[in-house]
């Protein structure tokens, strides 16, 4: 069953991210957001990058209101981004979103990363809560990167998706390439398979005590595969990879000694 | 393509958690876990429940060993699971481990909280790194509930996955009721459908300023549904859930409208 919404009013659309609430992205996103709706916009106080579905279970949570921004209402939360969702729907909003959206991030979120992505961790609340959400992703760390050429994506998914709706359970995390010409084609793919390795730089304090600070580089599993979102990218294609909340297994015939006694 | 492993050591284990370094549910893991390998724990520092797969990106790391338990070697580092798993390997462990056991953890870890759980962030991490993952979790939030009824479960399981290895991909879910008497089954179910509701107590500072605490309680969509791992729970079985971490979803007919210019 879709979950399109059924409301005749102007749809609602709560706007979140994980780069925090004066990033360039999220800005660039409601710009672009105002016009399909309503945005009200609940974003972490800080960057909060890397912090997946993170719930904040044992520290309070305060919601600051900020400036409207080209209409749209403006809140930072010193939490998660999953905290932003759970907290916007119980506390800011007055009736649940017509559609959430998350981003424009800053960096990619193709293969493993959805796992670990906090711009995911909104969307899969959104889903979560029962709202059709989409995260976007441009493949670059730059805080001054181009987020314009994400915006004719976002437009054709939101008014999509607005219309449509999305299956039950499903999200979608849409990345959009950084580099070359402005991208012209999108794709449903799949997040590839692959693995971070070398993952730590190591230090040794003045004290003479080890520290290690996350690093690594991505190892493609599957670069070849044309049908991935890794491959997409890489050819200048916007990847589109419809993403599962629920997380049980289907095929269980390898499992089959569990429940032997 | 299972991932068993394939030496003929003595099975290499690392443990891991999200309720920190001093829960007496990883010390009865690792008392148990002793008679099957040589077992090496890296615990969070303190408490870390509901950190998902957030993984720590802007701080050090720092690893502390701690004395040895039952002829366990005991580690904390100051970050999430995933951290634990991901520096265990890189900086701890002299080699890849023969599999990943995570709790037990003080508290359920079945329907949505699988999404939240550290418990889980730290065996899907595991299975990111291909070893086989499984996550214990005891119904109770009590630090005092009786973890001894897991240990027949916790035995069962770990042997079986020794031999038999695990699906790429898949990590097991385990979840052991803590009410009534001591379970006598182990089912393999689904994550039953259901959300939580009323999630913020709201409260007042000195000040006059408003704050909120995350609470709730869980509602299921599918009470009567024999499938599921809250069903099992409340009629005295342990729930054993394979879990995915890839994320891609299959049915994409609803969709098609996206790859539509």
């Amino acid at each position: 069953m879709n979950n399109k919404p059924i409301t005749d009013k102007r749809p609602l659309i709560l706007v979140s991210n994980d780069d925090g609430i004066t990033a360039n992205g999220v800005h660039e996103l409601v710009d672009c957001l105002v016009k399909f709706g309503d945005v009200v916009t609940v974003c972490p106080d800080a960057p909060r990058s890397g912090q997946s579905m993170a719930i904040t279970v044992n520290t309070p949570l305060r919601i600051d209101r900020l400036d409207d921004f080209q209409g749209a209402k403006m809140y930072k939360i010193n939490g998660t981004p999953v905290d932003c969702i759970k907290l916007a729907m119980y506390a800011v909003l007055d009736r649940k979103p017509d559609l959430v959206v998350s981003g424009i991030n800053h960096g990619s979120n193709a293969a493993i990363n959805v796992v670990y992505s906090g711009t995911m961790g909104a969307a899969f609340e959104g889903c979560a809560l029962g709202v059709p959400s989409i995260a976007f992703s441009l493949t670059s760390h730059d805080p001054d990167a181009d987020m314009k050429r994400c915006i004719p994506f976002v437009e054709k998914l939101v008014s999509g998706v607005l219309e449509h709706g999305l299956p039950e359970g499903v999200c979608l995390n849409v990345n959009i390439p950084a580099k070359g010409a402005a991208p012209e084609e999108m794709r449903l793919t799949k997040g590839c398979k692959g693995k971070w390795t070398d993952e730590y730089q190591e230090y040794t304090d003045p004290q003479g005590k080890k520290f290690w600070w996350l690093t690594g580089s991505f190892e493609n599993d599957e670069p070849n595969n044309e049908d991935t979102d890794e491959w997409c990218l890489a050819h200048g294609i916007v990847s589109v990879v419809p993403t599962l909340l629920y997380r049980t297994a289907i095929d269980l015939s390898s499992l089959e000694w569990i429940e032997k006694q």
